[in-house]
């Protein structure tokens, strides 16, 4: 992923890649060879690299609360993936360093830069729906990363849900109940509780309506994000031809077309906008499209969910005391 | 309903359509005028006419249970709409009605019969999709019967979520778990609790699968079943181009294509078809493809909905006293 | 062709079938057996049957004329199969015998009656296209069908490109200039001149429009039959999504849905519509939908195809003097 | 056009973009200002840059050869829109110039860059396809372009069909017959001789295949570009879908999705691949993928298609005797 940051940071006019980092010397060295730009193994050089204004943090979610602080002390703006920490106050604390330094803090929620939702989205607006009555989405990948990933990223529903959650609540609003269902069916590796690689949310809205959330680790046809809002007028229904190519081809076995296979297939468009998006708030002094507090509210549906999985009943939002640091399991992850 | 398929049967080459009773006198008269058969307004008119083999029937749902014994008594073969009654009782005294005196019992699940659920199935059974990890299904109508259809229908679960119950479970498998969540938004007319518009069931299969439920009685842009069935090596999507015709239209607006409206648009083949699978069981003296437990097991797992949706819970599958007649508000109906 | 007409005629309430007949034995008898229908060898007592009133023909072309005369000279309505006969003076000499007579004499052009031309029709009647500019029509057939068939069908054009020539004109208007190109490609059996088994037709029609009809023997991938018409304000589609079932099967092959192979697939309903609509017009006395004017001019503009074809350049329409027999090869067929 | 060429240049990592040349001063600087170039409004000024190693042409048809050639004097790569000039005489001299001074000379035919036509080409290729039965394409602009544009873009052929010869070529192999049909029915300016709105044209193949390519100029609901290729195994569709944004819309009107309007929506990729392409090469000193040849050959065919509409009859190809200047009315452009 940061791979991909730094090559779209590289051919976005506006934008100067000066430098690189990874504690992996070799990536950290070649990336910047190829790109052009200074390379460091210690991501404190690119604080303090005068050249720097603003810096994208795509590292494991464990560091991402240190760095943003760090980030925000040395005065420098922060795209940060998400989540923006493994504990509420994680969050928390790379929230209030960024408003103490008055930089700003974007969210990787890369969905929203995708035409398509954006698309749904302003029409959703401009109230060609009506009326709310039920929300679907679906996010799901072809293979389960690797174990080391799935034992080291927290919260199934931190590390995976949480963009289903982003755009619920993006395209809906406010949720206030949460119930989650979860199964570990392909493999030994994963069980119903902690690692689980099918999960199915239910949400109710505050303004009524309900959604369900589907996910899955082990879709073997491809990579899908699709999305459905049914309203009292108008349905919309996003990503549903999920195809790489706008290519048919008809013999004796039918009709067949290529999926998306990839998640960096089907949205790098959108991992292009955000950052275009991000350094035009910069250099206009603007807000950010997703802010430290919307990581937050996706964060904390995201404790809600594991919390009803736990429980075994749905949970109501707005429960939850952030102060404290880990209310389950859930709450940590490889920074613990 | 009771019209579609008597057209149905008078187009059918193997039968002969002989009586048409309905309470309404003009409506009976003028049915058998059309389809060129005798008519009464006593069912049991039906019962007693000697040339009579098998019978349809699509009456309320509180009147099935009786009608199927009193059919059964006098030695005809039973085709019913769904559910066989109000109550486990009902159900239980049909079915035994129509064993003891052994006649065919047929229940109107007419998904079963439609070609693309057909294909579908056999494709599963043949082991192209593998395991199934998720199961998802969507039943829902551009607007909402009348108040007094409502009213009188008994629990929402019962009434319309019972086909998507049974699809589930032959697609599937058994199911071990259910949750229903509810909501009633687009009219005063409709709560939450016991005449929803909207709602989300969360089965849990005994195979480990996940799989969603989810209707609406307000769905605008027309009538829509489809399902998907998520397995380890491939996955099928059913009646996801829910098109009256084959026609496009292009302008400077997009392209636009006609949706299904009503159901009967959709099915006009599945229920000619459950009628002529009823009338070869019967000619050949063979097990029906829909049978009385059947109805049975759906009606218990519609009456698992509804007691989640009350406990605010999940609710374990065979957790059912069928001997208890009503288990909850859910189980009564205009039999009352 | 004939077996599928007998089945629908059965199955069609306001119609009796009364009897059947095809030189075959075997095949009447049993096709009379099932249908409940009496049955002869000779057409003749058919004619000669006074509970007749009207008569299906699905008999070779050479035998369409005279089968029709002698049916018209007994007082049956007719309804044949395209086209009337190999000649211009057979279609003229069945024509002459139905009006003589006064009785009705429908041609089997079904896609008039499919549900997706129809709809498609009723739009462009209503003025939602504007102006026509382009047309497209394609008719493929998956396999080719026996060398027999093939060498004893007449003209390629009058047999297969008959349908396209009628639909062109029912749905755009008189066509006043055409031009062929042909190929034999995939077997010695298929010759450019003769017995092509791809051809390419252009059409210019007398409002000026321009159109194109494409056919094929050997589309292995099924059998397709679809049309687009552009127009000035709007542009429709008809039969893009030739599918037998609304299944999608998705896996790391990519997506795959189901084609319709056949020809009886795509339009069970038209057949069975054409024959109502003809049943409807008899017992109404009213005119038939498709007349035998219509088939002499989609046979005329069949005769124009092959000449374009002989003589490598367009030809204008209305250039065939009728009372020439065989203006060119392509008017033999094996009645000759 | 030259706008586009200029922001992809400026945003693809191994080019620098230094020179930006315009007749009109305003358009140079404020498109050099924002790219971070220098301008000038004299052509000859970016051939005298020694830090121009490659020059885009995107200038009227007219010039193209005789920059082509100032060019190649001058040493610099040269990539150049289509086509190379009005005449086979300017053609020839644009090659020649390239040739002699060898450098690198590609033409803009983008859709060759295209990710839907090159997944086509590869499986093509591949074998699945078989041998090449039929093949189609589609090429369709929303609105007319201006009056000054149409009449002084040459022949309708070279300057739109072209686009579609080169596919044909490129897809199937070299066309050995052409046979043109036009109409000119939008408005008063456009006529079936010089300045059609609409066009057919009939391809036969060296391989026996034949073919249709259709044009308008009026398609209102939008930019089509498709392509169907029917083989004996298979048969491929390209650009079928030709949506803008992955998004449904459902309402009692149907389902209603987006269009592309504008050809930059259907080739933001292609235009920027088929630069990349050009840097690769030129930085490699390897061929380009698409020749000064194959610009001749497909204004060859143009020229041809010409002929046809001319003569009123197929026209095979190699006829063209190339030294003659002006065959006919369609070589001359607004460089006459």
């Amino acid at each position: 992923m940061g791979s991909l940051h730094a090559a779209n940071l590289a051919s976005m006019p506006p934008v100067e890649l000066v430098h690189v980092s990874d504690e992996r010397e070799e990536v950290a060295r070649s990336l910047a060879a190829t790109l052009g730009a200074a390379c460091s193994t210690d991501p404190g050089e690119v604080v303090s690299d005068p050249r720097v204004d603003a810096i994208v943090i795509a590292t494991p979610t464990s560091t991402h609360s240190a760095l943003i602080s760090a980030a925000a002390s040395g005065g420098k703006h922060v795209f940060c993936e998400k989540p923006l920490g493994c504990t509420p106050r994680e969050h928390r604390d790379a929230i209030a360093a960024a408003n103490d330094a008055g930089v700003c803090l974007q969210v990787g929620f890369h969905r929203r830069f995708d035409p398509d939702w954006v698309a749904a989205r302003e029409r959703i607006a401009a109230g060609e729906l009506g009326e709310v009555y039920l929300f679907h989405t679906t996010l799901r990948e072809r293979e389960p990363p690797s174990r080391e990933y799935i034992e080291s990223a927290g919260s199934f529903f931190a590390d995976f849900t949480i963009h289903d959650l982003d755009i619920a609540r993006w395209l809906v609003g406010e949720v206030s109940e949460i119930s989650a269902f979860t199964a570990g069916l392909s493999d030994p590796l994963f069980r119903e509780s902690d690692h689980p690689d099918q999960a199915i949310i239910v949400v109710r809205f505050a303004c009524g309506a309900l959604g369900t959330i589907d996910n899955s680790r082990t879709a073997r046809y491809g990579y899908e994000c699709s999305t459905e809002v049914v309203g009292s007028h108008a349905t919309v229904r996003i990503g549903r031809n999920q195809q790489r190519h706008d290519v048919q081809w008809l013999s004796e076995a039918g009709v067949r077309v290529d999926h998306i296979r990839e998640f960096a297939e089907r949205y790098y468009i959108a991992y292009y906008s955000e950052l275009e998006g991000f350094a035009r708030a910069v250099l206009a002094s603007e807000p950010v499209a997703v802010s430290g507090e919307d990581a937050f509210e996706a964060f904390r549906l995201a404790t809600d969910a594991q919390r009803s999985l736990e429980l075994r009943r749905p949970v109501t939002h707005a429960g939850i005391e952030m102060e404290a640091e880990s209310v389950s399991r859930a709450g940590r992850c490889d920074s613990a």
